[in-house]
């Protein structure tokens, strides 16, 4: 049977977060943690709600994820995120050690590639996910902000 | 009259958040925020007892104060930590736009500036301030800890 829990799956999943975000007229990011197919985490940015900068997707999923474990080690999970991550998320996806992160769109501003952070070593990286989608939905964004 | 706010004054309040840290088992770490002289916010390293990596002091001061300040930038402040900030930390930092920093001891290994993270062009650093004393309290946790 074919395995239908692919990269992509789960990565739709993380765009059906960050459209939530768009809706809330926040910058359309969402990130999803999964350990063996399952979905521990879900969340997308709320940096405009909640007024805080250290509201980004991913940082809500690394806290979501590690309260759910029980665990600051993110042993066995997978990130999806639709964007590349900042050096924040960056430094806090280093801390939990993360096994692999998946993303959809490269962040030419912003990412942690061009702001000179690291993930773990340990760490297995893919990029461009669903990228054009991801890319997209950030595009209209900023398209329908400008207005 | 002389001015009793120096950034000793408030890195020996950040120093007693570390203290507190050290008590309960955390990596003795602490932070304060404080504007027009006035503490907004003080706290430590809760990674340990909230199973979360990103329980940085540094990142419950930048949400702390936030939330104090009723938004996200965090303007006129200053960031006084007994620990040079992480990249996650000085992500956080640069997203906030803070316009200073400063830092006790130098963290050689895992501090932003050999991790290869950026704080905001606009913030100023400033880092040594009661060195020594940060620098103690983190030699003695971990030979304890080696015990």
């Amino acid at each position: 049977m074919e395995n239908i829990f692919t990269d992509e799956y789960f990565m739709k999943k993380a765009l059906q977060e960050a459209e939530i975000a768009y809706e809330k007229g926040e910058i359309p990011v969402g990130a999803l943690i999964v350990v063996d197919n399952r979905v521990i985490a879900r969340t997308h940015n709320l940096t405009e709600l909640l007024n805080d900068v250290t509201a980004h997707a991913e940082m809500q999923a690394i806290t979501s994820a590690s309260n759910f474990l029980g665990g600051k080690y993110l042993v066995n999970c997978t990130l999806y995120v639709t964007l590349e991550p900042c050096q924040m998320c960056a430094g806090a996806l280093y801390w939990s050690q993360i096994p692999k992160v998946v993303f959809g769109a490269a962040d030419e501003h912003r990412g942690y590639r061009v702001m000179g952070g690291k993930l773990h070593p340990k760490t297995e990286v893919k990029e461009g996910v669903l990228a054009t989608e991801c890319a997209e939905l950030m595009k209209t964004f900023f398209k329908e902000r400008r207005k």
